[in-house]
């Protein structure tokens, strides 16, 4: 089964369930467990985006195993289809920071996390000198200085394309930070807040906040343009890079293939990354 | 001094201070006496729309008197105008739900509350299964049911004008029920929730949301199209109108005369309002 969802970031520890820990994948398998009427430890999530603490998301995809006999008993006595069912009675017992917008058979060879072609994250900051709206500060940053959004586009326009990421990464034993950055644009949106747009097949940990600390610190004239496309190339994590801060991350979407392409997408992308000049 | 403010009603007890009670006055009269250097008590706000509890603002403004050697004591040893640096000190001591955007010398004559020439209120549904996305939950209503805007203009276009609308009042000794509503229109927005538009000389308490719960249940085919009108014609309380949530309304914007025309603004809005064939 494949499930759409969001969430407000804010009070979760992030993703990833951990004991003693208030996750959303915790939340969301107790609320499949109810539903499905099925014991939580035969229920395991696969996500597209295991956001961190605080990281919001309006496009999330996760997919789960469901047994037959719990799916086909969600509609009760009621004429709703099963996934029609599924979302109506998790809105029921998810608390209100997590949503499930949309529940479907997931199509043959589907794994939300490797089928994935590419995800996008967006990323907010206000400049304003009053702060940010109160309504708006759960998931927009307050930026103490003044920000130049044609220059942060420039400066990211620089980092696209195949690379080592590393220098925007935190290093995990075994993982490459090899990514290609299909996108990365800066603009101020109708609120006046100065918004990122970041494309990627996937992402590393912490790279979005690293690219937009990086990139931020051009905008407020604390770094030349270049500085960014600088720190890519030395190849090496750069201390002058700051991670922004979770809560202006919100994966607003996540793009699969045709179903005809899921299972060999997703074996394409179970194999490691490498750049041209090691393959 | 004029001051424009925002606000997340979520946990305050709405504009009006109470002893034991978390409410914006209360709140931004500290913050004031704190970067004026004045005592609480000689600081007295007069605001343009004493919003209830749970109830927001993006466009609230209010004025206060503030004794001409702390003004003149803002900027400090920074370069700053009085205005700029109250509101950036502002911003330095108030918690993140308010946010004065903007302070500036009132114009003479300038009253918040009686130089108004109207006030504009938003309102916002969801009507998804799914419910409302977790990231607006605070300021989007579910609704149970799906919505047909177009029927809910309609019925919402049939009260304009100049009535007693007690039906849609609670009532308090001795205050006029009387208004002009100016606009009150219903549209889907771009993020597909259904949002009222609702202006007015002036609101009676829980007006809005009375109108709101009203054309909702045209909206959602509990009640016909001209029920609201009826109601309203019926001159007295009708138990059938569901006084809607707070949380989904929002004060936008408050309204005022060119500076000329304050002072004679305000003495005919102290008066009271009455009715054509009252008059």
């Amino acid at each position: 089964m494949r499930l759409d969802l969001g969430y407000d970031g804010t009070d979760f520890s992030g993703w990833a369930a951990q004991p003693g820990r208030r996750t959303v994948e915790g939340i969301l398998t107790a609320g499949l467990a109810t539903v499905l009427r099925t014991p939580e430890d035969e229920l395991s999530l696969v996500v597209a985006g295991r956001t961190d603490a605080g990281v919001h998301a309006t496009g999330q995809v996760c997919h789960v195993d469901v047994p037959r006999p719990a799916w086909d008993a969600l509609p009760g006595r009621s004429d709703l289809a099963p996934a029609a069912a599924l979302v109506r009675r998790l809105r029921g017992v998810l608390p209100g920071d997590v949503r499930v917008h949309a529940a479907a058979p997931a199509p043959p060879g589907f794994d939300a996390r490797f089928s994935a072609l590419h995800r996008r994250y967006g990323y907010r900051l206000c400049d304003r000198p009053a702060g940010v709206p109160p309504l708006r500060r759960r998931d927009v940053v307050a930026w103490p200085r003044a920000l130049d959004a044609a220059v942060m586009n420039e400066a990211s326009a620089a980092l696209l394309g195949l690379h080592d990421f590393a220098p925007f990464c935190k290093r995990r034993e075994g993982a490459t930070t090899i990514r290609t950055l299909l996108e990365y644009g800066w603009g101020r949106d109708g609120d006046g807040f100065v918004v990122a747009r970041v494309v990627a097949d996937a992402f590393c940990h912490s790279m979005v906040r690293a690219l937009v600390g990086a990139v931020a610190a051009v905008g407020d004239g604390r770094r030349p343009t270049h500085w960014p496309r600088d720190v890519l190339a030395a190849a090496v994590r750069d201390p002058g890079v700051a991670v922004a801060p979770p809560h202006g991350l919100v994966l607003e979407h996540v793009a699969y293939p045709p179903d005809a392409e899921l299972a060999v997408r997703a074996a394409a992308a179970r194999s490691r990354r490498v750049l041209p000049h090691q393959a």
